[in-house]
């Protein structure tokens, strides 16, 4: 059994890491931190979680983190960076499933995140957690910068398409849109029910920050640099990211066959059938992105590329237990196979 | 005032003809027909038009159509072009919220729309109902093609771009976001509520029958053929159309002056200050397009421009008493200035 | 013209008096203040509002509400009991949409919302503003009580059974359900999205603070003591509050007759026909209380009444301009006759 | 392996049979049959079931359902009465989701579902499949009535009282809420996204088919009539059904204790705290009913009880899966455990 730790157990990603590690059949879930709620149970935090587990919220410090084979940090931006480096100093494996470490030029980081960072010489020791670009990277690393729930959408969509060189880089468009769950749990006007119901709007088109962060993945699967325009959305659902991608196709190719061979022998995966429309609720609750793409329409040369993820799970936690079983050599599926409810 | 018939007032498009017009101080709804329900009481198939109207649902043949001043046609694609001739040659103007007249390409049309068309002449005599490029000639109309809701949110985004030649037509993507109501009362399983909740996905992107339309207009602002990629995507809300346009800039031009100035003296047009983003529920209920230009992101040289409207009303029904007004020498904002409720 | 001013024009009954206002004939809003939000345009807090408003957030000692015919305290709770004696003294009627003129016995008052009372004085020369039961007193009155939202859409239900004696008064149910603007536009974690989408709970069964102003209505309606048990719960949906209504019927009635007559002269309440079940969607955003009242199932006693509201109109704002038209000789209606858009 | 055919596998109750049996350690799904969709794989009517499950709908007369160990059948009121018996009489075991074997009265059937019954003998063979009241039973049981969703959610929250003889029966309320999903797959306008989002009603106040059926359960448990009156209400979410139940104490008891120890060995019935308030969320996709009980309120003797369950599971198919474990001797709990997703 793996002796996990979660720190910031009291967020969306904190509550569905509990939610995958609690059945996960080779994980212990030994310690719940958060710098709130000390000494509340956690079942009383999440109403799911009743009669699941019998854990209390302890403070980072009282905690035995560094007694845990492995530490998650569901935090705030600029917070693993200040206590992951004494953990894996004491040899812990830690997976950040905020942006501490996923932007390498850190010059960048800290203009898109506002603070300097903390700890550079662990950024460049990090490894960025998209299995299916670095897996075997992964299975060595001590360090995880867990992807952002737009950059897996958006990467997994245009990877394909990016590494066989068969779009104009330079002339990207990635739509996004995604559920409220992505806001965060922290109280905020905008996302109110009364708010975000019956209602759609862009935000963060000057820039947002998950846009270096896709920029440097597609950049790497391109060998060059690459022009992206990023508009995320925000759609009055719980959970869900569904990204349309847009690229101008300057080659001939079987964009299917492309597809369905890139990712042939991914099991979180999903190439749907030529003319698919993927539904976020067709992987609610998964770990899993399925996407489909689409020939250029008549009189264009725009390929289109439907992406969706639950941003909880691909997005966040699930992908983040995925890193874990790779690194302790685990089955990279264990614990991650359950069905989608639906409806 | 204005005498008025509705044939086909029972899906959404009817329904809110009639809370529009009912209200209207210079109109007077005289008949409402349907293939179905004729007999029921108006008011008690909508129960928001309770204590509001005292009509009956009609028989088309059995209404006096021919003593109406304008009669609107809210009815499925095919209705009004084997209708409306008879009204027309008896001197009653006729408002289509379909299709049939919309596209000047009788080919293009019957391709799309998978039948033969009734009566090409109209076609070709039919004024396409948008107020803010085609004002003038709908004064004169006796035959409006209201546009549809898609083409509507779309094509006023993109216009001032267009017009000004200032990006690259052939490279034009429109990602729209459509509210449910848009596909309409008529029973079907994918827009149940269970099935079109907390859920998110694209459709059509093998070719929507909105796309030829778009591209006429956008072709005709352009002088030019145009390249453009439209994807169409369900969102979990009632009404509201967000389009999120890209256009790759090809001239340095004061985007935010453009955009004003263009739309400086249209009462439905409401361009925002830079850097904003408009919400669908801020133009709910009301016959308005606000929109938003922003600059290229860091890195690209694609322009966006965010574009919302209420489907039912901007998008169809509000444009087309929008177009009654202009056609009968009112004021042109006769009847649709209600503030949007919100939340 | 009625010179009106709003204190707290910054949550959703703010925005909703404003909505209103705006569009009365006979209201001129010359003041919206607030202890935040100083300064700023209030149709730039209110999207919906761009374009027809010109005001700015006042402090509300800067702004001249003594030169205000009325104001309306769209505040939390507690702060019209210490603002509004000197409005009063200075010959300005006040419209309280908060409950600190509600309840009659003080003492009962400070129990349950916690703080002594400011003026209890001024609290038995308030007026009770629900029109239906004491319309000729508002005429007269200086000081408003508007009601809360539940007790609103529960007396009104209730008032025809209650006030004919022909319902045990000392076993009635309130089981209410409301949308989730009711809570307010505060940000808390329970109101979020992502927490309140798709989810159904009840609350505050232990004791809300709209059951003793519940039972003081009641109990006045029935010249006697009430036993009644109130429950509310939350429904995601933004507007509108449904409540379901029992009582155990100890007369023979014609229950029917007895709601229509109760209710024939009320502009403002709408009892459908036998049989009929109301929807909350057919009042939003409209000044209406509908109802139906059902005779008791096979095998029962209870009578049952279906009333919806809209807890922002005639459960707030609405109910408020109605109070300010009957206080200043206005018609009833005026401003208050929108038709709900629907869907 | 326990060898499982569904009939009517097509629905909603029918995917989620598939969703929780694909996922059971002791079961073999052999066939799914339905009378429309012949030859259509099931993963692509149900998207959620991609890459899970690779049969075929089949012809219910073509399929091998005799080779079947048990048979659910997934259909509308009226089909298995028709269909069951010779699969029983070959030895098959039946569990009937629908309506047709739960009500003992037949004369009393027939008038609620306005058909004759098929087969009156099977009817007294049946056993009702509630497990918390019939466990003993169901073990020995051929064909299994599963209960309603209603009547599941309101009679685990009465039996405790009921059964311990400290309400009056006479004067139960029901208050029930269903998200919309309770009212199946089928396309009718009423539950269309654009029709019950943001929305909120009763139905069938006028007798609803879950109030003979509940009114059987809880005149067992109390070896006397009872009158109950049942509300139901349609409320704008997918699963999940929150009953608010009302019941005149007439004995002082410890409530709290009462429910604790009626449920102490339930492995799917969770009693909360004293004061708490079950959200239907905490249970979504989990074969749980969730409650509380609460003393009365202030001046009154009405004790209310809360009780939550997902209507598809333990309100329909994990019941289902519960007693085809139950039947054969499987542990209870097996395929059953999930924890529910939240947000």
């Amino acid at each position: 059994m793996v002796k996990v730790g979660i720190v910031g157990g009291t967020g969306y990603a904190g509550v569905e890491l509990l939610r995958i590690l609690l059945q996960h059949p080779q994980a212990d879930v030994v310690a719940v931190t958060s710098r709130g709620d000390v000494g509340v149970a956690v079942a009383d935090m999440f109403p799911n979680l009743r009669g699941r587990v019998g854990l209390r919220v302890q403070d980072a410090l009282a905690a035995n983190l560094k007694g845990c084979d492995v530490v998650f940090f569901a935090t705030p931006n600029g917070v693993a960076m200040q206590q992951a480096p004494e953990l894996l100093d004491a040899g812990v494996r830690v997976i950040d499933l905020a942006a501490d470490f996923r932007i390498k030029d850190v010059a960048e980081w800290e203009k898109w995140y506002g603070m300097p960072h903390a700890c550079p010489d662990w950024v460049e020791k990090a490894v960025y957690g998209l299995p299916e670009v670095q897996r075997s990277a992964i299975r060595e690393a001590r360090l995880i910068a867990n992807p952002g729930c737009y950059p897996t959408a958006v990467q997994l969509g245009f990877l394909p398409l990016v590494e066989a060189g068969v779009v104009d880089v330079t002339q990207l468009v990635a739509d996004a849109k995604s559920g409220v769950s992505g806001a965060g749990r922290k109280p905020e006007t905008h996302i109110l029910f009364a708010e975000a119901a019956d209602n759609f709007k862009a935000y963060g088109v000057g820039g947002h920050r998950h846009l270096p962060e896709i920029r440097q993945g597609l950049a790497r699967a391109a060998s060059s640099q690459v022009g992206l325009t990023f508009v995320p959305h925000l759609t009055p659902m719980i959970r869900g990211i569904h990204a349309t991608l847009y690229a101008p196709l300057i080659k001939d190719v079987d964009l299917q066959g492309l597809f369905e061979s890139r990712y042939a022998n991914e099991p979180f995966v999903d190439v749907m059938p030529a003319k698919s429309h993927p539904e976020t609720r067709s992987v609610r609750a998964a770990n899993l992105c399925r996407m489909a793409v689409h020939r250029p329409q008549e009189g264009s040369n725009m390929v289109v590329v439907l992406s969706v993820i639950d941003n909880l799970v691909k997005g966040a936690a699930g992908q983040a237990v995925q890193n874990m079983n790779i690194m302790f050599g685990l089955e990279e599926t264990a614990g991650l196979c359950q069905i989608p409810p639906l409806p």
